[in-house]
């Protein structure tokens, strides 16, 4: 399947089917939540680009800053379309990695999604644009002098959960679903199974079955639902 | 007063005014607050069925579904139209008591609303429909291997608050008060009393009264609310 | 400048560019974040007016009440249109310094905003006026035998950063930046600015340049935008 | 094996190659950290009795009370030598639920430590005794008008572990280990066989062998430590 | 009776016996929990004198130095032998509000030890010394350029619990109770009486008494009690 | 200045003068606090090491298992004697990075110390032995299938403060001093003329003199302490 396709059938499946397919599969541990969203209707997909940040110490910033451009900025720069920047700033409130101006490059270059673990800045403006953005926190401060980023690309930790670049990620009002790449078109498949047996099993609900008779379905539930999908 | 005419009344008053008329009648600690409030527009009004969940355990959760269906099921397929889920889940933030189909049975039987200290899944679910929800947190994971319900309709705790089964819940944007069952008739009356002096008491300021004269009222500003009665 | 003139300079500045120039100058703690915003819409201009609040003790009400009305409402009562009441309130969590009718009294006055490191209630009633109010909680609860006011117009503390009193305020979605009153002129015209050069650098990403040549401004476009100020 | 004689058992194995046994047996949730520990050097062994707290009401504590004496009395007069209370009191910091003169009975009843969810007072006489404590906090507060006790002996939450009644404990310096009563003798014979094993390969890395042959020991080492075992 | 004296019949009374004296009298949020204790083994008794510090600021810093020394070397050299240094320091954990230089000074004055909701500095020198040390953290920054002392003397807030200038203080391992200064010759009377008893009961548990006959004392044990003290 | 003499001078300076000295060099964030100190009174000097973990993940365990032994077996057999470990846990609390048998090899190898911003277990041996252990937790439970280490020798985050490999490190019961290696010698210096001068300022005010005299010192005591270095 194209990348192009995954992520589109990625935005079909509800973020708790993909959850339950990822468990059964031995990771337990792949939902990001706990962080504020600003946009809970505007759901997102994207592949993880992970970037990770320290503390602010003068002389890692005198030797990053002779390496070349600021760690977001590069990010951004080389960035691809569909690209979510999945921020490792060990939870810091005070201090955005990055605001309006960084991201209003990021949205044109087809930017998906930022999730931080840390802060972003310029809260009002990000309000007002459709990019999906998950945070620890906003603050008004800069990264300067507070944090800096130091790699790219390597394993991070946001909220307690382990993103490596090229994750799938699935994000909705609730929090970010995290889908190792090798795993992702098996995951949409049994997840949207999931979701329209589900789905099936509510509308019995609405008509008056109970949760003994359809949750699991009992035999003749199931019969009904294998009829409704010849 | 029935049951019915009593929801309604309580529909009527506002939470700082009930909170009063408690602390008064000595019930200082009777409002749930610092819960995520998923529908800060939609009140919630009903009496309390109380469900308390531990982290699981292998052998407790053999025992307990030896003695039937889960306590979510249970709860949901016994309660009555009116109820209130309160569930006591320690608070823990990665696994919801509860989601979309459970909840979905739960409203067909007229369930009034939930509270729980410890979180819920399906928020995206959630956020569509009218079901008053007050949640420590969501999160996708589903119960299993994670939390177990162990009993029902015994005294929890929720956010430093007792809840008893039966007790009457008044919900709002801000939280949760939770009155005795015996004493919600009379907490409805004098909390409707306050408030429509409260309310004669704001408009007095918003014609230009003073703090001073007006709260509380001097005599003049009394007898004029006296007279708006007659 | 007058005081008004200046709050509606104030009014149109970004608090990020605000809190730069406060931090060329020296206030590098000049931003009140990780409060609850109830009006993210709402924008706040105001100068401080301090409360402070300590724990409730039976001796030290009876020497407050000697003296003179509660705190609150003396603040109220006392305050000039334009004013923001900051009330440092160690960050109580059960506790309202004030509700509905003291603010209503407030607003009547022409106060324009709140900012509490502590409580507030009668959030359902805030939620349908303008005033501005940020705030660490929101509880049913009243001040009553809980906490108690004790001075005014003292140098008091809000989540971190310190407020005096005449400072001025501004707020946004994100939080508060607080202005020495004897920078103020500069900070707006060195945030305005800024603001108009980062809204000209913003459209220079939109049509396609690059952070490595707009952020910061290559000669080029650093031109570009002298011109267009011409 | 008789219960004492599972007792001094108990007492020899370490909380780690405990903690190992259970998890291989599917139980990853058995440990209890992140409790202040009153004697570090004293460790514990014993049979869990448990009791639930929830806050105080008025009306609760009215009925409790026609039930009989106080949930911390009843609990220590029916308690065995050899029984550690086992208090669920929600975490909370301000409400010892028990103290010297209750403790000092307990002791005197044979009761093997203490753990609680919650806090104790009269830490200045727990210090010079030997009773194991485990606590969340310490507080001069008494538990009146604040928490009460409802239930004994229903399984309970512990700093996010479950705890049965009757289940074996094992605290030192670090925690508690809980061991459900069925597996005790299990959990005791493999994890003295593995803290033996434990033993030898320190004593190796100690005379200068490598992790990387020592741990997991390679098929000299093995058979060394077979050897001396004959 | 003399100051000297009441600090001495303090030094006898346990805080607990001291605690519940207060509650009887309407002081139910007298004690300070929660704090690190540097010398549990070193009770501490003593008079309050109280600081409060806000965050850092330029010019707040500018005027206060204008005014005089700064706050700690103030109150050092201003206080009276058996005083106890209050420091309302709004929970910072990162600056310390005095160190070793500063507090041998206060040991030289009598000064009778260290209340802080903040953070102390030199923790390795205090350790060496019996002054009775309270506070949230400890840590090796000064508090130049991160707190400012403004005033002394003021009621502040320790840990949730009002403290007066002049309340007399009784520390252990567990924490601080806070007398009223009007109040402490009655307190520790009552406590006196209270700990004389106690003691008295816990002797008859050791002996074998049951919690049923001796807590509260029936008429048998209360009776032998009377006689013991003719 | 060897290596050797260099950690036989920063054994003698205090943490408080070292931190000093690195605040007049730019270096305003370089003291670890809020971590658990396992010896508080066995110092601790060294040379940083730092290792990093993510939470597990099965794909990632699997690719880093190809790539060798477990990060923290690695980084034991490839230290230096006098070198620390600086683990970057991302302050997790129930899964040790390391326990008794990789330390006492550690210890083999003259490792001088472990800095964990996460757990470590066994602590009930680490109590015995005199390796200094600062932690943000300790837990029974070992890494497997909880975190997973994934890089050794990178900038990494302990309790807010950057540590980069090769740092000198000054712990003591308060906390880790975090010194750049290129500036270790003048920080040594300069400290050691602090302590000094701070040890001769409070020998003074022993004797009498007050603060405003001798903190900072008038002429005549800086040439009484000159005067005595002659």
């Amino acid at each position: 399947m194209s990348d192009e396709a995954l992520l589109g059938r990625l935005r079909e499946i509800s973020v708790e089917a993909g959850w339950a397919a990822l468990v059964e599969r031995g990771y337990p541990n792949c939902f990001i939540g706990g962080l504020q969203v600003v946009h809970p209707d505007v759901p997102m997909v994207g592949r993880a680009r992970t970037l990770r940040y320290v503390p602010f110490r003068q002389d890692l910033a005198a030797q990053v800053e002779r390496e070349g451009p600021q760690l977001n900025k590069r990010a951004v720069e080389e960035c691809a379309a569909g690209d979510v920047l999945v921020v490792d700033a060990f939870g810091t409130c005070d201090a955005g990695f990055a605001g309006d101006i960084v991201l209003t490059r990021f949205v044109r270059r087809g930017g998906a999604g930022v999730v931080v673990d840390g802060s972003i800045r310029d809260l009002t403006f990000l309000r007002k644009i459709a990019l999906p953005v998950y945070t620890r926190a906003t603050h008004a401060a800069a990264s300067t002098e507070r944090i800096i980023g130091v790699e790219q690309n390597v394993p991070v930790q946001i909220a307690g959960v382990a993103v490596l670049p090229g994750d799938y990620l699935l994000g909705d009002a609730e929090g970010v679903l995290v889908i190792p790449a090798g795993l992702a078109e098996e995951i949409v498949a049994t997840a949207a199974a999931t979701d329209d047996k589900e789905i099936f099993i509510r509308k019995k609900l609405e008509q008056g079955a109970t949760l003994y008779d359809a949750y699991p379905p009992n035999e003749a539930i199931l019969n009904e639902y294998r009829q409704s999908k010849q």
